[in-house]
């Protein structure tokens, strides 16, 4: 395999020894281990489109990759072949205050980026919650969101314009280098979240906004779930727009307690909200107003955030609840529905009933504001496994029937692949799959994602 | 003709005199008249798609088209055939307080989506300047802007799913109904902006937002238009947000001097400036930071609005400044540029050194804040079109040669089909015809638009 690339990549740029492949047959989906024949890293669009030809006219597959950091297995070479890493295309490329735009290369770590624009009062909204190691090409195949997405939205919304390299090995230039832009079709928008398998992106223009000067950061508690969501809802309702609002359920809350919080007795629910913007008084009354809302709905307690540290702590029970969850079973199954956001109480009450029918503990956590809802299924043994997928079937179904989406910032990849024609029409799925065989007619780009195997 | 549609169309639904089919054959490009044989005026999805499969079947053109306020002829019938027509489809279907959401169908009067979700304290930003008689389905056809779009991006951002009837008649729902969701291709994505040549919505779901508490509105005055444009960048670059920053030049100001409001002796530019938000008081200090701002680049005069009607006047200028232009000379080309905001003001010195070199006035106005720009070419006669047609080539080329796009909001449709391969590849054209030809192989949906003529 490696001497068909010998004369792209110099030997430096490929790793075949299966000691060295190991890291990148797998990811954070839990959905297996699938070894590569080869890992090569390209440094240019060049050299990723001459790779693309070799592959393409040899019907080897091809998988690109991130930091695979990815929750649906989208960069995970199901079928062997050769994995392309863009980790050493990490260059931040320009940052322009002016024009507010960035520019980057896809191997970039999102926290470096932030990071780099935050030092010239920039901001760069969408924060998935691996942002210390995720890295932008990553999150523009997955399209990323995170808690922030609730006020700023989400990857696809600060994409200007793209390099892009297609399956057939053509170096395009998409979108636009400026704020605005409706020159021909939208192929920014058809490519952000096609999950690698419509071509890569191998230089990004992205949108910046200013930095907002202040962030209140506060967490409610209260002693039902019930009473945590309603509080979404009133908040909404009354024109204040956080920028998170962050759920936690009663097992989320148990799973994190004493480890850095202590919650009080009886503590059923949390919220975890953050307004900024750049008056600092304005936030305060923001923040005073959704405590209101949050005590008439049976909050007991508040705790605010009265310096940068304090923050830290707050959010730390946030960032931490993936592994805290972990380590109250053996295993989980995480799930990442959306519910139109007044349906999050029914999702959450449906949920929670179907646990204690099946026995298997449900937490139930994340980005309320928006209806994007990371439902944890938690089960001690690998022979558990078929009654939890009975009970994911479930949450699916009701997730469509109540008007929502399978997967609000994951991705499909291949986790999901054999439940998107629960919430697609056959025809829908067709023409998806028409628009990939029109880029991709060998299907070596990225196989076997989004898509049951045909 | 008539006879196809009769099985489908009851006689009321259809349109077939010259009288009545004439104001079918323009809009409000300025780019000529052309006929359509027949107006037909859908009722639902399921019509839209009969009517599809007829033309497509017969090869007939069908232009689908909405209040015909587009200024780069994307609703013409250049080809003659059938118009379809969607003002009867218009019925506001649902607001959702809770889910922040709104489900229209296309014939929706921009105004009268507005009005109905700001009386529930919702907002729906996107205002391009016809907002008063335009229609969703146009607005999401070309992916419409306006003044907000600086704070709140454009229409797509604002689309969370359709129900979308493909060329060959499939009717499809794209996208969600929730503010989240990357399952499958982002097909919203790339029907948004695709000027009625991969198909027509005919139910749209809309994300909605808090309506702003607060609005606070002034009118800044420059000797220079260097110096509005710089006050632009600074205002950006120290963290400021307003939600319009639009800019009129000399010429501009002139324009409308004397009508509602009159300007100093020496003025050579004016910023109308909108600051938005949830905080009064916040809002007048980042007014008056910008004023700040704005005196430090020469600003001799600023006009706060203490209430909504001094706003009101204040706008004014603003909303009739294109008609205001059309009094100066008998004929006018107006163009709507993106340039990246560090290029404002050397795109507007070139453009001004052009008109003066050509001996023809240029007005250059618009939404500084985001690099969008409308330059209007004026002259008195028929016979000068050549000369202005040379320095629109030039406007053109200066535009890509900054990194800029030639248009903004306004749609490439017909009026610029012929200058697409300037901005663009043909790789990258080559690609957008393969998709047009994926959906429409007949090419019987708005035939003419976007590419050139093969």
């Amino acid at each position: 395999m490696k001497t068909l690339f010998e004369k792209i990549f110099s030997p430096e740029q490929m790793l075949s020894s299966a000691e060295h492949l190991e890291p990148y047959g797998k990811d954070e989906s839990d959905t297996g281990f699938f070894a590569p024949e080869l890992v090569i890293f390209p440094a240019n669009a060049q050299q990723v489109s001459d790779a693309f030809k070799i592959c393409r006219s040899r019907r080897i597959a091809l998988t690109p990759c991130g930091a695979r950091s990815g929750k649906s297995g989208g960069s995970l070479p199901l079928k062997g072949g050769v994995v392309m890493s863009f980790e050493r295309m990490n260059a931040i490329k320009a940052v322009s205050v002016e024009d507010m735009t960035a520019v980057v290369q896809p191997g970039v770590i999102l926290k470096h980026l932030m990071d780099a624009v935050e030092q010239k009062g920039l901001f760069y909204p969408p924060d998935p919650n691996s942002l210390e190691y995720c890295t932008l090409g990553g999150n523009i195949a997955e399209n990323a969101g995170g808690p922030r997405a609730l006020k700023y939205g989400v990857t696809k919304e600060y994409v200007l314009g793209m390099e892009w390299v297609t399956p057939s090995g053509d170096i395009l230039q998409v979108g636009k280098k400026t704020v605005k832009g409706v020159a021909g079709y939208d192929l920014v928008g058809l490519f952000v979240g096609s999950e690698g398998t419509l071509g890569v992106a191998t230089e990004i223009t992205l949108q910046l906004i200013p930095l907002p000067k202040y962030v209140k950061t506060a967490l409610l508690v209260f002693p039902k779930v019930m009473d945590a969501a309603r509080t979404v809802s009133a908040t909404l309702a009354n024109g204040l727009l956080p920028r998170t609002l962050e759920l936690f359920d009663e097992l989320s809350v148990k799973a994190v307690d004493g480890k850095g919080i202590s919650f009080p007795p009886g503590t059923g629910a949390a919220l975890l909200v953050e307004f900024d913007g750049t008056h600092e008084e304005g936030l305060m009354e923001e923040l005073a107003s959704m405590d209101g809302f949050a005590s008439a709905h049976g909050c007991t307690e508040s705790w605010f955030a009265h310096d940068e540290s304090q923050r830290q702590k707050l959010w730390a029970t946030r960032r931490t609840l993936s592994t805290a969850l972990r380590a109250l079973r053996r295993y989980k199954v995480s799930e990442d529905i959306v519910v139109p956001r007044s349906q999050v109480p029914e999702i959450i009450e449906r949920l929670k009933g179907l646990g204690e029918k099946m026995n298997f503990p449900v937490a139930t956590y994340g980005h309320a504001g928006d209806g994007n809802l990371h439902a944890n299924i938690l089960f001690d043994s690998p022979d558990d496994r078929p009654r939890v997928n009975q009970m994911v079937d479930q949450m699916f179904r009701w997730t469509v029937e109540l008007g929502g989406t399978l997967t609000g910032e994951h991705g499909v990849g291949y986790a999901k692949r054999d439940y998107l024609s629960l919430e697609q029409s056959q025809p829908l799925i067709d023409l998806q799959h028409q628009l990939k065989k029109l880029l991709d007619p060998e299907g070596f780009l990225n196989p076997g994602k989004i898509f049951p195997d045909s």
